[in-house]
């Protein structure tokens, strides 16, 4: 595929979000605290390689997650950010290029994840920090969280580490992956339904079934983790391209194959995408906000803010070269 | 490990649970029903290979689950057992050694399912019969069970289909395997937590979470799920090295080299495993019990139940030469 090479990536075309997502978006007043304590968790728990790499891990996440929680209290700014904190450096540790040049081991790191999502949380004596730190954090969740949203959480986080396993195993394999493959797969490489429900516990309400299996519910969480995986993609595309020349599993990557274009249209086109998820998301958060007193209205507003967070963050430094 | 080769492994030691588990166990009247509704179901949702195979399969599925339900109404134990012949089928026909064969293909099938699983249920026009049977398995589920257990059936169904994954990457690398992993993830593949739960759903009671993380109850399913895996795996040991002769990932193979013993020694040393769960399982069950009225005693006849179907199954011809 080398007709993904030639332009230059800084320049494409990106999504106009300004009607959608205007900005500026709230912003904890934790934002500081956030990124002390994180460089603190990091320090009790070594996930990253070098201290450049943490230190611009935890700001990231700091200022990503400050604006997920606008409202939230310190503990839970602080709990959901140690967990994006968690993901993030698990995949870039363990996943992406490191786990697809051997796919066995990082299947058997999952499986002890995996051993304490599935409730078996006493610790063993080969336990390594990635470990220790998800056992710390889901016994944090299970005191905060209800039976069902922690339920939901596990859930997610077991699509997350699967979605790191299925893009190992395609990294050098991108002819095998379908567009529909890759739409029903990007949400959960890109956390956002985690970042989703974990936001339900740092701001204490939760849905009904039946509220969560509204039609415009389900659109807008939909549009959501749409917007959060493609808008990664594009603002990653350049410093993904840098590693080493090859051609990234990302959105431009497979709508070149599959409409047969070149690089410059493959943004144009996902960028109009882009806007018509946040589009659909404004409306359907417009609807649910109507009536502002009650949960579907605190779920749409929460929803708004984890859109905003996915908006905001791929300005940051760690997407430019 | 060419000392696992030599012993004729149809005269080596059985366990003994002739005191814990001693049979005849209790069947469903509907045992005939289940065979019949199974071969029916295989007609629509065609997941197994040849009609051998099939007839085979639905004759110890209906046995099996008749064991796992002997009170239960038709519908529950045609449910649970569509379910167990949908894990088995898949795990006969894309695991194991088709599926050590390209690991890719199983994690890209296996996508399918986790789709689903995370409650995106639309039809795709590529949908095989595999994905098709377990969106009409997991609509049925739906209707039946709480909220909260359906979320537990979603989560156990994960591990499964990970657990498939693992050992599909494993079985040329048994050296890679621990003693611990296999503890860890042997109830997966053999998906025992998936029967208690769908148990559960059909018999229409469920736990509290404070009754659920007793010492108890989770000692009682802990040997209950070791119980099921190791006698699978003394069971089925023979028919497993007939397979071209590869050294099956296995309890005694894992402890032949951990503990450096040889093959009638290491099933001397499962077979005592076994009788201690299966043991600690019956103490428990007498135990809550006691009170033969409320939820604790309704799981810890279920738990009997599930423990039963999996002794009475290694007695099947589809362990036999």
């Amino acid at each position: 595929m080398s007709h993904t090479r030639g332009s230059d990536a800084r320049t494409l075309p990106m999504p106009d979000l300004q009607n959608s997502f205007p900005g500026p978006f709230a912003t904890s007043p934790y934002a500081n605290a956030i990124e002390e304590q994180t460089t603190h968790w990091l320090q009790t728990f070594p996930l990253t390689g070098s201290p450049g790499e943490a230190k611009a891990l935890c700001n990231i996440t700091a200022q990503g997650v400050a604006r997920v929680l606008p409202t939230a209290d310190q503990d839970s700014v602080f709990l959901c950010a140690d967990l994006f904190l968690w993901l993030t450096a698990f995949d870039d540790t363990h996943g992406e290029t490191e786990g697809s040049r051997d796919t066995t081991r990082l299947v058997r790191r999952i499986s002890h994840c995996v051993h304490l999502l599935a409730g078996h949380d006493e610790p063993a004596a080969d336990d390594d920090a990635c470990v220790a730190a998800l056992r710390e954090l889901l016994h944090r969740f299970r005191e905060r969280a209800t039976p069902t949203q922690y339920l939901r959480l596990t859930a997610h986080l077991r699509d997350n580490l699967f979605g790191i396993l299925w893009e190992a195993h395609h990294l050098d394999r991108l002819d095998q992956v379908t567009l529909s493959d890759y739409y029903a797969m990007r949400p959960h490489t890109v956390f956002v339904r985690t970042v989703m429900t974990s936001t339900e516990v740092g701001l204490g309400y939760e849905l009904t079934d039946n509220q969560r299996a509204s039609p415009a519910v389900r659109e807008l969480e939909k549009a959501v983790a749409d917007l959060a995986g493609w808008i990664n993609d594009l603002a990653s595309y350049a410093k993904e391209t840098d590693r080493g020349g090859q051609t990234p599993l990302s959105l431009p990557t497979l709508l070149i194959r599959h409409h047969e274009c070149n690089l410059e249209e493959a943004f144009h086109l996902a960028s109009r995408m882009c806007e018509h998820q946040a589009s659909t998301a404004r409306l359907r958060i417009t609807e649910l906000t109507a009536d502002s007193t009650n949960a579907l209205a605190n779920h749409a507003r929460a929803m708004e803010a984890v859109a905003a967070s996915y908006v905001w963050h791929i300005g940051h430094a760690r997407y430019k070269h």
